[in-house]
């Protein structure tokens, strides 16, 4: 079949109320995308990065006003009018595409870590906006892993998507709990090194050069007891201000950044 | 006047509708806040900010179903009940107390600085948000200033004094333009280093030490060409990933604590 008759095939979608769309609206909620396994990409910037890692879409939904035939192929695909489209993105604005994805594997094991791995654990980020610029951060670093603890993380959220600016795709990423983290981290002697504002060692001091494991607390709460006790070394980002802290992710690319230096010079 | 009979004059507001909290309401937009000159600040983290750095608000407005009194002294305290007050906050959940502040200076000429100073300057950030970040990177660092250069920046957008953790209050910022900002500098003898993906020296290889404005170009644009003409010298932050830049708070984040390390060191 050559590609002319393939386009003959695509799926027209006309009205905002057609049940594609809908279904497109209800996989905002995590658990119908949970139940089908998929997640949804809007934008071509975010999609691009997918297709450049090796992932591919199994729907493609394109805006008929700003292309003629599907951008990116998949095995479905749909000319959908602008307005359609619109209503399907989460935004309200869908940026001429969207996708739906398979939910790929984020289990520890699917990790494989280099020679002197750097590895950033994240404990219970409560912002899907955090945890997708704390990817992006991994990614300009080029971390071995990432890892986020806390059963209510969602890395398939479309905000963590949009704000990791597509490198969900690229970063390895495992979704666990802390224990078992500590047991895995453990056994491949990677040492764990938490922020902690009243550490005595700052950053700069600490040796971030071996296999190293950066722990950063929630937003809100810091580190867990039980996250501290589990750190070999607690190190502080020194603060000159009069607020107490620092945004966990702004706190999280600059222990990523110093151990890059340290690795580096 | 005892401080009993003080109370006994607190407005009382009951209704959304009250044009005071229709006031409130119309402070949102940046006009009507410019043309008042004054700014709202919503709960006690922030408030609690303004005050310790010497700031009073003009009026305030508490929830009475928490508070019995204001618990902020100001000329003019209303008590509101929880709805209406809920009204007014432009989050639609005030925490309890919403507090209105005369603008403050933001010219050039309030800035002083010490020996060494580092400064931080802001090229037409987009999104209040981010100034607000960088506002409280820049106070953990303990910057000596913070200029924004851009006619649209608002300082006083309800945004950046969130974002910011009311460290809007604490770090000295100005908002002028790139020539006004460069001339400043160099009577000061204040060397500009721009942030530039391309630039061949690395932030680690430069020398912070001196008196030094770190320059930031804007989240989607980057630096301006008049910007890079601007810089005394152009370091990048060397990346690794499949995404091409940072986000522009957290560049500003990693070039701010590497020029602390450098002194610190």
């Amino acid at each position: 079949m050559s590609r002319d008759e393939e386009e003959r095939d695509a799926a027209q979608i006309t009205s905002p109320s057609n049940p594609r769309i809908k279904r497109l609206v209800g996989l905002r909620n995590r658990e119908a995308r949970d139940r089908e396994s998929v997640f949804v990409v809007e934008g071509a910037r975010d999609l691009g990065r997918a297709l450049e890692s090796g992932h591919r879409p199994t729907e493609v939904y394109y805006d008929n006003s700003l292309f003629s035939r599907s951008p990116f192929p998949a095995p479905d695909e749909a000319s959908v009018d602008a307005l359609a489209l619109d209503r399907a993105s989460y935004r309200g604005h869908s940026q001429g595409i969207i996708a739906v994805f398979e939910q790929f594997d984020v289990n520890l094991d699917r990790l494989e870590l280099g020679p002197a791995p750097l590895v950033l654990v994240l404990e219970a980020i409560e912002k899907p906006g955090n945890l997708g610029a704390m990817l992006r951060t991994a990614d300009a670093v080029g971390v071995d892993a990432v890892i986020a603890l806390g059963a209510g993380i969602d890395p398939f959220n479309p905000n963590v998507i949009r704000a990791s600016t597509g490198t969900l795709f690229t970063v390895p990423l495992a979704v666990t709990d802390l224990e078992a983290a500590a047991i895995w981290l453990e056994q491949r002697d990677v040492r764990i090194v938490a922020a902690d504002p009243l550490a005595s060692t700052t950053l700069w001091e600490a040796d971030l050069s071996g296999p190293t494991a950066l722990l950063i607390g929630s937003e809100h709460d810091g580190l867990t007891p039980s996250a501290r006790s589990a750190a070999g070394l607690l190190v502080s980002i020194p603060m000159h201000g009069a607020a107490d802290s620092l945004n966990a992710s702004v706190s999280a690319a600059i222990l990523a950044f110093e151990a890059l230096r340290q690795r580096s010079c």
